[in-house]
């Protein structure tokens, strides 16, 4: 039996690939491995079904067999680490790969996804124009060391990995912000990212959830 | 030789055990790794030696012979993977540990940091005292079901993990907040973990740092 993921059902991106089931279905595609979507409402997600999948009432979650996570991290950790393709073998360029998974959930992830919320949270606030410069330098903060070590490689650690797959998703939540075009080496990072033909499939199934349903509401 | 480990050497929390360095030295403390530490203070850290180590200019760092680390959640992955007492060995409890590490990281952490973070750097703000309501919201947004997802359990599955020792010290970033006394199960979740011996040593430690400094600049 493959392994099943759960997306929105009404996905708020429009299908452009920021909702964080991108994250698991471009790993599963990266490894080979076939799966099965189960789309949720923002409704469902705050039911029981959902809450013992996951407490905080988020997507993606993974169900293999008696295994069920939450957490994209997490759930791209154990399929890299059970399959091949997505981390080393030798072990210290594996462990690096994995620092760099981190680096983006924790240290580069953090300020970008502060820097969206502020429109959603407190677009209506007086203060909105003046946080939403803090926020732009405080992103600066973190693209400008990694380009830096990025410099001309194709990717953190020579090869592609886990890494590349995580760090790659959270630039691209900074589309629309003209922040990462101050970076020509990490928008060719992405682009060279995005030409892989795992994350084109991703891509495209995750944005069928859209037009699919577009189409059928909208006839 | 002894993996070394880098940490603050004038600690901004004064020892309380808030910065980074301690969530590595508990790891190593709960595996009996002995492990050497190198002070840097925050002019060190934004040189081309600390930055080889890491690029964001962060502490902590881990050195082990030719491998080398930045992400204290990466490092402690490292150190669970190649010792025994952080991760259970059977596959499906592991994959679940190290997901609550990263729930830790990535859903836990950063609304507490930008709550701790409101003060350094919007204190002066007009805005300050209607933010801070806001972040107080988003913080217990994480609390409330975590706090039924333990319920009355001593851990979050089963035994003491890599996961239980991330979320303790992700939690005890609100010290001083009040936030955590309205999830009395959590206080005595984190309580119960700073009785762990491992914890003790560890704490100590980073402590001595502080109180060590302390007593040279003023005897």
């Amino acid at each position: 039996m493959n392994p099943t993921i759960t997306a929105f059902e009404d996905s708020p991106d429009e299908g452009r690939g920021q909702a964080r089931d991108m994250r698991v279905r471009w790993a599963l595609e990266e490894v080979g491995q076939p799966y099965r979507v189960r789309l949720v409402s923002f409704s469902d997600m705050k039911q029981p079904r959902h809450l013992a999948l996951n407490p905080f009432g988020q997507i993606p979650t993974f169900e293999d067999g008696d295994l069920t996570l939450f957490e994209s991290g997490a759930i791209i950790l154990h399929i890299a680490s059970t399959s091949t393709g997505l981390l080393p073998d030798d072990p210290v360029p594996r462990a690096r790969a994995v620092m760099w998974m981190l680096a983006a959930l924790n240290t580069v992830e953090p300020p970008i996804v502060e820097r969206e919320q502020v429109g959603y949270w407190e677009g209506d606030k007086p203060w909105y124009d003046e946080r939403l410069l803090l926020l732009n330098d405080r992103v600066r903060r973190r693209l400008a060391p990694l380009a830096r070590c990025l410099g001309d490689a194709a990717w953190l650690e020579g090869t592609f990995t886990a890494g590349d797959l995580m760090m790659v998703l959270v630039l691209r939540r900074l589309s629309g912000t003209n922040l990462l075009e101050e970076f020509p080496n990490l928008c060719s990072y992405v682009a060279r990212a995005e030409a892989r033909p795992a994350y084109q499939r991703a891509f495209e199934d995750q944005r069928a959830v859209f037009t699919d349903r577009h189409r059928l509401i909208r006839p």
